[in-house]
C-alpha cells in the first residue's frame, strides 16, 4: 500500500522561493518584496521611485500583486518598465503573493536586463509577512494615518522586514500622531529596522530611499 | 480499512457560526462584524459610538479581535461595557477572527443583558470577508487616505458587507480623493451597500451611524 505524503505547504513554498532566488542571483537582480496595508502608498511610491532610478541608469521591473484587477499595473504602465500583473484570484483569491506566482511571473521577465525587481505584494499587513518569495529585502510601508500602534499589533511584519517606510508624511500636521512613539514601537519589535520617512506627494525622503536601494545593489557586487 | 474524512474547514467554521447565531437570536442580540484595513479607525469609532448608545439606554459589548496584544481592548475599557479580547496568536496568528473564537468568547458574556455585540475583526481587508461568524450585519470601515480604488481591488469585502463607513472624513481636504468616484466604485461592486461618512474626530456622521444601528435593533422585534 502506498502511503500518500503531504508536504507542508510552507516547505513547498520555500523550495520554490529558493529556486526564484537562484535565478535572481544568477543575474544579480536585487529583489524587493514591498508590503503594507491597503492604500498605504506602495504604488504611488513606485510611481515616484522608478523615474529616479531610471535617471540614475538603473533598470527596474515590477511584479504587481493584486487579488483582482490591473489598476496598479495600469498606473505604472506609463513608466515604460517591464510589469507583470500577478492576480491571485485564479488561485482562489489568495491574500498574499505566493512564491509560485513569482515563479510564473519570471517567464515574462528578462532577468539579464533587470537590476531591481520590485514585487508589490497584496495590501495586507498580516499574511504576506509569512511567505518568503526569494527576495533580497522585505520592505514594509506604513502610512501615518494608520497610527502608532501598528508595529505592536502586527509584529511579524515588522520583525521580518529590513526597512520601514513611513509614508504620507505630508499628512502629519493633520493627524494626532506621535512620530517618536511610532518609531519607538517599531524598534521595540525590531531594533534593527531601518526607517525612512517619505511623502510621495512632496517628494520628501525619496532620495534617501533611492540611496538605500542603490547602496544595496552596489553591495551585490 | 477506515477511510479518514476531512471536513472542509469552511463547513466546520459555518456550523459553529450557525450555533453562535442561534445563541444570539435566543437572546435577541444584534451582532455587528466590523472589518477594515489596519488603522482605518474601527476602535476609535467604537470609542465614540458606545457612549451614544449608552445614553440611549442600549446595552453593548465588544469582542475585540487582534493577533496579539490588548491595545484596543485597553482603549475601550474606560467605556465600562463587557469586553472580551480574542487573540488569534495562540491559534497560530490567524489573520481573521474565526467563529470558534467567537464561540469561546461567548462563555465570558451574559447575552441576556446585551442588545448590541460588536465584533471588531482583525485589521485586514482580505481574509475576514471570507468567514461568517454568526453576525447579523457585516460593516466595512474604509478610511479616506486608503484611496478610491479599494472597492475594486478588494471586491469580496465590499460584496459581503451591508454598510460601508467612510472614515477620517476630516482628512478629506488634505487628500487628493474624489468622493464621488469612491462611492461609484463601491456601488459598482455592491449596489445595495449603505454608505455613511464619519469623522470620529469631529463627530460628523456618528448620529447617522447610531440611527442605522438602532433601526436594525428595532427590526429584530
Amino acid at each position: 500500500m502506498e502511503i500518500p505524503v503531504i508536504r507542508d505547504v510552507l516547505e513547498e513554498s520555500n523550495a520554490i522561493a529558493r529556486d526564484n532566488r537562484t535565478a535572481f542571483d544568477r543575474h544579480s537582480v536585487f529583489v524587493i518584496n514591498m508590503m503594507s496595508s491597503p492604500g498605504a502608498g506602495k504604488t504611488t511610491i513606485l510611481q515616484k521611485t522608478i523615474p529616479i532610478l531610471k535617471e540614475r541608469s538603473i533598470s527596474c521591473a515590477v511584479i504587481e500583486g493584486d487579488i483582482t484587477s490591473t489598476i496598479d499595473a495600469d498606473r505604472l504602465r506609463p513608466l515604460g518598465v517591464p510589469i507583470v500583473q500577478a492576480n491571485t484570484e485564479p488561485f482562489g483569491g489568495d491574500c498574499h503573493v505566493g512564491s509560485h506566482l513569482v515563479q510564473a511571473a519570471l517567464k515574462y521577465l528578462d532577468l539579464s536586463s533587470i537590476q531591481i525587481l520590485f514585487i508589490e505584494n497584496i495590501g495586507n499587513l498580516v499574511c504576506p509577512a509569512e511567505f518568503y518569495l526569494g527576495e533580497n529585502r522585505k520592505v514594509v510601508v506604513l502610512s501615518l494615518p494608520e497610527g502608532e500602534d501598528k508595529p505592536l499589533k502586527y509584529p511579524l511584519m515588522f520583525r521580518e522586514c529590513h526597512l520601514c517606510i513611513l509614508s504620507k508624511l505630508d499628512l502629519a500636521p493633520h493627524l494626532d500622531i506621535d512620530l517618536d512613539l511610532l518609531k519607538s514601537n517599531i524598534h521595540k519589535i525590531n531594533g534593527g529596522l531601518d526607517i525612512i520617512h517619505i511623502s510621495a506627494k512632496t517628494g520628501e525622503g525619496l532620495s534617501e530611499w533611492v540611496d538605500w536601494l542603490v547602496n544595496r545593489i552596489l553591495s551585490l557586487g
